[in-house]
């Protein structure tokens, strides 16, 4: 598979972190997406230049891989690659190492093209997409769907109202604030002692500034070596985004 | 006044600014303690030292001039030193300069040491603050005292449940949490058209996980060219911070 990858390194400092000493997983989030952004500046097609066309990059799903999360005072190094597109969906693979080079994490990703007037997504424009050098293919690698979850799952939530703060410069929420939701719904002694493995997280509706987000968790596996959980997020009762996570047990600061 | 200087630079990335382009105040806050933790680690005297000792560093008040807030994208230069100490203050000043050196903010602060086990102040300790060669003082600079709100000023306000990655590794809510519910309560109109020129914040008790954060404001004063308002948050109806901000009007991007 061709495209251009760009790397750059980060050190991890204090705010990058949570109660574990390892980065945390919006922060890894928002260091994902600035690669992007970094790389997409030095082929000349940065965020100015996409909304001269009226339109912006927006993610549709993530599925990353964690083998494990880098503690903070580490320098990581994070890769990015827009390896294939085909009429409206470009794919972009992320990852994380270590500075020895060892993989922390991966990620492949869906990205859209959203009309700013409309909202809705459009057909890719070449000039946006011809400097990532990606292949052109007829379908791009199909990303698992999130299950559903059904009516007699207990779930447990929590509401967030969107905040001034979680908006990015282009007026959207930040897509690191997505995962906080996602994650704080579940209790502080859990996430102290668990990691993630694996994280598919699917965007269905864009949330904006006036939303409460009502987070769901519901845990459907238990075992001795892997729990699972099923997420979603919902404005007034509609669909805006749901997750499934893998976790593993880790021993406590 | 002695104190030794430690300077580092940091690149604006975009999840440091908010919808006018500028780094936002609570990020800006975090890059300041960056700086004093650089700082304290190149001294020998980091978090891990400071803590064989039972004790970790608490602010107390910072007092901020704000020149104006720098673009999304600039690389600022982060300054800081221990200017002076008695028995049991200590105060640091902090700065931020664009690339040509034009001051943007300073900050000075209090600082003093918390006993991790009784949750209380205690006298310095020589071996934690002789390497920041500050000046020793009989009174510290006394910073100006937030003005109370009466309760005949009606404030608006909202709660914020503190979350699970408002906390640092060490368990504490990290500052930059507090300049987010301070600021999130004002309309998301006036945050984009305005920013602060000077924020006084005291803190009086520790916020901690569980707790569920009432942020108030009222406006003070309004003339054509300065705002002012007052701001508290308590928890349980007890105050735990107090804080007064001046703001000017800026052109909206």
């Amino acid at each position: 598979m061709a495209g251009k990858r760009f790397s750059e390194k980060h050190r991890l400092v204090y705010y990058d972190g949570d109660r574990t000493y390892h980065a945390s997983i919006p922060m890894l989030v928002n260091l994902m997406v600035l690669a992007s952004e970094d790389q997409s500046e030095e082929l000349g097609v940065g965020t100015e230049e996409v909304s001269k066309y009226g339109v912006g990059w927006v993610v549709t799903q993530y599925l990353m891989t964690i083998n494990d999360l880098p503690k903070i005072g580490l320098t990581i190094e994070l890769s990015t690659e827009a390896t294939a597109h085909n009429k409206f969906f470009c794919e972009r693979r992320f990852s994380i190492a270590d500075e020895a080079g060892n993989s922390l994490l991966e990620a492949n990703s869906n990205f859209v093209l959203m009309n700013h007037k409309t909202r809705r997504m459009g057909k890719l424009i070449p000039e946006l997409l011809d400097p990532y050098g990606s292949d052109e293919v007829k379908r791009i690698t199909r990303l698992p769907r999130v299950p559903k979850i059904t009516d007699d799952q207990g779930t447990v939530s929590k509401e967030y109202p969107v905040r001034y703060f979680d908006l990015d410069t282009n007026g959207h929420v930040n897509n690191s604030h997505y995962f906080e939701w996602l994650l704080d719904v579940l209790p502080a002694e859990f996430l102290q002692t668990h990691i993630p493995t694996r994280l598919n997280i699917q965007y269905h509706k864009e949330i904006q500034y006036g939303h409460i987000v009502k987070s769901e968790v519901v845990k459907t596996n238990e075992t001795d070596t892997e729990i699972n959980t099923l997420h979603k997020m919902t404005v007034n009762g509609e669909i805006y985004c749901e997750a499934e996570c893998s976790w593993k047990t880790v021993t406590a600061n």
